[in-house]
């Protein structure tokens, strides 16, 4: 297995991390989306590992977290 | 000026860490295209921040480089 397989794949990164964090703040997919402006079923297409995400579209949900765009994509 | 801004856009750091990443290793653009197997064009198009680069084009960049993703974001 190679680092970047062992550490997770940027999409498997950023799943990861946005169900972590919306949970720590008991926000929704829904409320997340409303927050980032993002379509409400974007998020949970995200957290499945679908959707190759723009890094625009890593910039809001951050923003919307509260937190640096780089906490999005931490090792797993 | 927020904390977002002062740290730079996702945009602008991708194109700094590409631009003194690739210096540190004597690649062009075009060196780096061919290694990511992206388009020559395309790196360039990157470092000018005119790209709203997808996060499978980050993770090729950061293997091309050598690098995790996380370092192609860091902070300004």
């Amino acid at each position: 297995m190679s680092r970047r397989q062992s550490r997770g794949t940027a999409r498997e990164r950023l799943a990861h991390q946005l169900r972590s964090l919306r949970a720590a703040r008991s926000l929704s997919q829904e409320a997340l989306a409303d927050l980032a402006e993002l379509h409400r079923t974007y998020v949970g297409s995200i957290e499945r590992c679908e959707r190759n995400v723009s890094l625009d579209n890593v910039e809001r949900l951050a923003a919307a977290l509260g937190v640096d765009i780089q906490d999005l994509l931490s090792p797993l």
